[in-house]
């Protein structure tokens, strides 16, 4: 068990004058503060002895019928009985670790991955293979060889804005891949927190959407709709795979908060939230917009990234010989901050990486980070 | 994995004419509802953006530095630091099996003991062996014979009123078992939930009091204190477990609510939680009293029960004969719960036992459940 980076870098990102690209922080000064006080008030005001007392494990009802009828607009097929709420998407891995996980047994992955993911599966002592990846995602054709080598307990991904990459799978893998899944009997857990964070193209839909054999286990949350703070998400999973999660889930922690989610379900259905989430995704976008401008303008010449039409975060790669961990430490004394790459490797890679998170600064800063930042890679 | 009997009951249970001793919930006419709304209200007005982004996995400060001097207040010396906030005390009994057990490890429990740490540690495959109790709880000398045979990972203990019994381990054996966890080195988990529902007689000081070679974690909520819906509780741990401890907590769902951590802070500073406590407190023992009362009146001969001071719940035990599950089939039909005592033991027994909550009824209801279970208990 190693302690994340990241987390150890925000506590140094605390400090105000110190600009980070790093964490995945939504924009503060974006949450529908006085909505959710509106919603909060009413909810107790209306059933305030309800909202305090023990709630059902699955999930306060009227929110996971709001959740289904979210999945149908998404593309997914799904009731409100599919549907599990948890402590943020993040105990589903937990969730997804107990039911399917023993020591040495092995995880597909997209490589680098979400760094909280390679840590919950950890905890069970999971080994890691990464598969094949190119500017479209993860390569569904080399699946069945991995599958047939290393008998993986399921494949997670992130298809869209990848954790780190901001890297979107593209429609036809998606249909694929849930193809291949249902013909080798391959559990997917597909992770989707930045779906709707899309500023520019096209949507694409879930890979569930294509998985007619049900071997698709779909995860979302709110941390990136309504805000992290109430540490909501939910899982989407076929029925015998959701009965066994409810157990666990039941034995984690009982229930998720029923005053955060009664608080939530107010805000979902006050007709809110559709106008804060176009002006969050406005906001994301002119953000990516400067983070890439500054970079092109500024980087010297060996530094490439990616350009994610949604989401939170890009993806830098320096010169082979660039060492990220040293350029952070060079960073933090210039009070600019970001995670090294190697985080999101398992396994041994990410020496020359930088994610660069976009969501949590102003435009102002985004560009002063860029000019501290790049000062540094022209000395490197 | 098995769902437990209780909640499948509670679904019953949630019919409003259904008289219910079953559940262990609070009493919510009680909840302090206004308070908490004046002090959600003032969180959304004075840090509305903090309170709904991303914290610190060990907690919100202030919150951990409050507990810290409660725990003062209970007799325990303990710094901020050493406080993790989860998502109520169950969270604290899943790390604890993620930090010690693998399949085929001993527990040390109470036998019977509460049926969601049985769940919590069954997770992660563990077997349990039960510690020889009687009215004053646990008796710490049988610990060295059953340490040498079964090489437990820990003890899991609820001292105070516990779950199911109500039986209230007396200071003697506090003092006695703190000694021997030294000795043995044994990790003793302190499970607290119920210490500040004592309703007569005198407060005994925590396990953890005595525990001068910290082998005690100690572990308590604010769901009877403030409301179960917030999912609120905390572990104190020497610092080789907290350090373990943390990593887990932050890959199992990253932080507890900020929201609910800093609406629970500003209710716990507003001065009303005192007199809260108070009017619960008198409630409880006025409606321990009245069930008491009821059952001398009416069980039949056979049947006696636990006369706990403070808490929740008492423990009946039957005539030999008595089947409590088929009871509870009756009285289902009836319109009267409980929880049958077999779900409280990790193995066999519990078979002629009740558990009666008296937290969640009215007096009126009180006289009237045991009105219809005395009869179904004649008949039987």
């Amino acid at each position: 068990m190693r302690p994340s980076t990241i987390r150890e870098i925000l506590k140094v990102t605390a400090q105000p004058d110190v600009i980070s690209f790093a964490g995945g922080l939504p924009a503060p000064e974006l949450f529908p503060v006085a909505e959710v006080r509106a919603a909060a008030d009413a909810v107790l005001v209306n059933e305030g002895s309800q909202a305090l007392q023990y709630g059902p494990s699955e999930g306060y009802l009227p929110l996971r019928e709001w959740i289904a009828a979210e999945m149908g607009a998404r593309g997914i097929a799904a009731k409100r009985e599919d549907v599990l709420v948890t402590n943020g998407s993040q105990q589903v891995l937990d969730l997804a670790g107990k039911l399917f996980l023993d020591a040495g047994d092995v995880v597909l992955t997209e490589n680098p991955t979400y760094l909280a993911a390679i840590q919950a599966f950890q905890t069970f002592e999971a080994k890691f293979v990464g598969v094949p990846t190119d500017e479209h995602g993860l390569i569904p054709e080399a699946l069945p060889e991995l599958i047939a080598k290393h008998r993986p307990k399921f494949l997670y991904t992130i298809p869209s804005f990848q954790n780190p990459t901001g890297i979107t799978l593209i429609a036809e893998r998606r249909r694929k891949l849930a193809e291949i899944a249902a013909r080798e009997n391959l559990w997917v857990i597909e992770d989707d927190p930045y779906g709707k964070l899309r500023y520019r193209g096209e949507d694409v839909a879930p890979i569930k959407h294509w998985d007619t054999a049900d071997r698709v286990i779909y995860v979302s949350t709110f941390s990136k709709t309504i805000a992290p703070g109430f540490r909501l998400g939910w899982v989407v999973a076929p029925a015998e795979v959701f009965n066994r999660m409810l157990i666990l889930k039941q034995a984690s922690d009982l229930h998720t908060s029923s005053f955060d989610q009664r608080v939530a379900f107010g805000y979902l259905t006050s007709g809110k939230q559709p106008e804060h989430l176009a002006r969050i995704r406005t906001a994301y976008g002119e953000r990516f917009g400067i983070l890439d401008a500054a970079l092109r303008e500024q980087l010297p010449a060996g530094y490439s990234w990616t350009k994610p039409e949604g989401g939170m975060f890009l993806w830098v790669t320096g010169p082979a010989e660039l060492d990220a961990l040293k350029l952070l430490e060079r960073a933090i004394g210039q009070k600019v901050a970001f995670v090294p790459g190697r985080d999101f490797f398992p396994g041994d890679g990410g020496k020359n990486h930088l994610r660069l998170n976009f969501s949590n600064s102003t435009p102002e800063r985004l560009r002063e980070g860029v000019r501290r930042l790049a000062a540094l890679c022209r000395a490197f």
